[in-house]
């Protein structure tokens, strides 16, 4: 049994400075001390885990934020709809679960992919005659988030590329590198409504592009695709046959002048994972009820990438049971004045905020047209004390207590994110800080050339 | 653009055949048809999801399992409490969700790790003096499942080995398998109620090897192990300075004639993740709510294990806040005769199950002294018409219509799993009906070698 004392658990050591040279027998024997040495403590944390990276959580940490003692704090920078109590979920839905709860019915194991009747709630509800689907072609996530890793770990190899927006949501790469694979950033257009730069999309394909991951309506941009649009994209992927995951996460929620197509509808062949759930429309992220929903009308997909997904399903199984139970109801019962109502804030604080930002020199912000979201252009030639989007935020905090996220954090310098779901008052209050600090820090053209002539 | 039209999507190909080698250009400039060529539709599942494997999922649905027409099945294969009823859980733990839902609070998003005050809820629960555990030593998680995923996933680089039991739950080496991390089975002992072999077990630690997975109490075994032999286990890992990855999902489910000792409450060095959650003991599996405790007294997993595992919490978020918000009053207010009445039931059943199978010619029942299984080894040599426990469990379908997973399934050749969770009356007919079908298929050792001299 000695022999095993020579263990070094893949990282053990003499001492600690040896560590990488030291990996196997060859150094060690040659130390003449074998059998005297004993493993040493080395435990270390994963490539994996290393891997794992969360930009927002990496650039909100390292930022200097100390709010203004003197203002409280505003925060827009959250994608959570809940946190100001303005913006409840249905009574609908949480009776839904009441009486999950109450039968004692859903207690137990679900099998992996979800209950089968849930599926076939799901599939029912988004069920439409250009984009049939049945039980089989839904599977029940723990959120849009294991919704969208499913769908990466079904679709792509370590090694392989994927396709992503820019502005785009960060969890696409955080997910995608922790697996290996590697992340092309495609161009979204602020000038043309965010739409997608196609050209540099195509540009971008190679043999080792295993799928297109798009987002309509959009985080952070929230904008949402025509259908001519949906239908160029459509052109693209099935031009480079490359299978598409569609986030549509905020699927629906699009303001009244706005339709929403879901892109599955306008595809005969494409194959297409979207993702979607409860989290947004519903309001209750915290749920974690997510789902795939499996378009494959060409059998392109076909038994192999569905039962990849069955098999990656089985590794942690899906949602909470309770949440599954309710889910029928939840789709069905729901009242569409519910929807409505929360688009309609969501609408109005979205006019009122481009209103006010649109009216600030320096500030250039887009229109949004749906999810819950307006994006902001710096015009930093006019900011010249900050040197870019993260620094602007940083001193909104400091100087105004006003939270936005910087841009950065969807790999878009020198715009921010505002989120639109707090109270109209709250929206108001914060644009007119805004505003102060814009006007504080302003330099007009001649400004600037000043500063540019001081250095 | 014409170019990118040459795209062949990692496995595109000219003919089928040629999927392999044509992996890039070389062939296909050399066949002087560039230009002309598209790319074709050739999606293929990842790697990562073929490897992901439910060996309980592959043996069970490859059984020609049509049970007998004229018998009602009894499942008893299924480790799921909830399935026929007699365990419902207690009232006080659906009233705390069910007040969350009231509250309106618990919608939104928690942090990925958890609520902070759910982390301290668990904390406290688990704390004592031997092993203290304060709310950042605590991760919640999706169920155990995923306590164990991102234990793993932290702790083990592919290419490096883990160490699990033999016989064992089946997803340590799913999971492992699916993350590229090789598994070595090491041995319980059932003449030592399935202790551990430790000299098997410290046999097969080599300088690769990541950690030590061990489960008490056990399934499939129903074992718990003393506080001598845990002892035993932890000098091993102490030696060999490998982390323990504790699946306690079953603590504190032991008979009244024995006691559970967390393993982290015996060790003062070696560092140890301990993974649980409310599946078992609250017979809710379906809430999907576990943990990661971390037991790290001498600062050896450090900083770098617990950000690593708050980093991979980050890629789909943990539990759903409804069961988040609900857990310190389950912790806290549910009755103990809840947990007793259980355990006096399973003790019961695992007595009357026991007693019956040990009285069967052919059958070595070994007793359990916790969780919610039983194993029963099959002395085949008294059973020459069946080639081994998935014959033996298949047949006891088709003419019985009981269903016991055969220990393949948990790499244990020659027994097979009762589950004891299902109604006494249920236990015992199972029981009859085995006797029943050993007596009809049983071969003394005459008949036994009759049968050797036909051939
Ligand atoms: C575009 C997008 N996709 C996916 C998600 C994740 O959704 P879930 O909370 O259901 O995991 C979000 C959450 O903000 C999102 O903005
Ligand atoms: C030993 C063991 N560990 C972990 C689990 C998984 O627990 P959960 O359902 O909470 O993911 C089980 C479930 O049967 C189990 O038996």
């Amino acid at each position: 049994m000695d022999s095993y004392l020579i263990h070094v658990n893949g990282h053990g050591n003499h001492a600690p400075m040896l560590d990488v040279n030291l990996k196997n027998t060859g150094n060690i024997l040659s130390s003449g001390k074998v059998k005297s040495r004993k493993p040493r403590w080395a435990v270390r944390a994963s490539e994996m885990s290393k891997k794992t990276f969360n930009p927002v959580r990496a650039i909100v940490d390292s930022m200097k934020v100390e709010p203004n003692p003197k203002k409280a704090m505003i925060s827009l920078s959250l994608g959570d709809p809940t946190v100001f109590g303005n913006l409840p979920t249905n009574d609908e839905v949480t009776w839904a679960v009441k009486e999950v709860l109450d039968s004692g019915q859903y207690n137990g194991y679900a099998p992996a992919v979800g209950y089968q009747s849930c599926r076939e709630a799901v599939a029912a509800y988004y069920n439409c005659p250009e984009a049939p689907l049945k039980a089989q072609d839904v599977i029940l996530t723990s959120g849009c988030s294991q919704a969208i890793e499913l769908a990466l770990a079904v679709l792509a190899n370590p090694g392989q590329n994927i396709l992503v927006p820019r502005p785009g949501f960060s969890l696409y790469k955080t997910l995608a590198l922790s697996m290996g694979i590697e992340v092309k950033l495609y161009n979204l257009l602020p000038e043309k409504a965010w739409e997608i730069d196609l050209e540099h999309l195509e540009s971008l394909v190679d043999e080792k592009t295993a799928c297109l991951i798009m987002n309509n309506p959009s985080n952070p941009c929230g904008s949402v695709f025509s259908k001519s649009h949906l239908q160029e994209i459509l052109a693209v992927a099935s031009r480079q046959c490359l299978p598409i995951l569609a986030d549509e996460i905020y699927g629906d929620m699009v303001f009244a002048d706005c339709k929403y197509e879901p892109i599955a509808t306008l595809s005969t062949n494409v194959p297409i994972l979207s993702c979607g759930g409860l989290a947004k429309r519903w309001l209750v992220p915290g749920w974690r009820m997510g789902w795939i929903l499996i378009h494959d009308r060409r059998d392109i997909f076909g038994k192999e990438i569905r039962d990849g997904l069955v098999r990656l399903s089985q590794r942690i199984l899906g949602p909470c049971t309770l949440v599954q139970g309710a889910l029928e109801r939840i789709l069905n019962q729901t009242p569409p004045e519910f929807y409505h109502n929360t688009l309609s804030i969501l609408k109005s604080n979205a006019d009122l905020c481009y209103a006010a930002l649109a009216a600030i020199p320096g500030l250039r912000p887009v229109r949004p047209a749906g999810a819950m979201y307006l994006m902001v252009e710096i015009e930093m030639e006019h900011f010249p004390e900050f040197k870019n989007d993260v620094e602007f935020t940083e001193r909104l905090i400091s100087e105004q207590s006003v939270f936005c996220l910087p841009a950065t954090c969807f790999e878009y310098p020198n715009f921010f994110r505002v989120v639109i779901t707090v109270p109209e008052e709250m929206i108001l209050e914060a644009c007119s800080r805004i505003q102060e600090f814009c006007e504080m820090h302003y330099q007009g053209a001649e400004g600037a050339q000043d500063l540019e002539c001081d250095k």
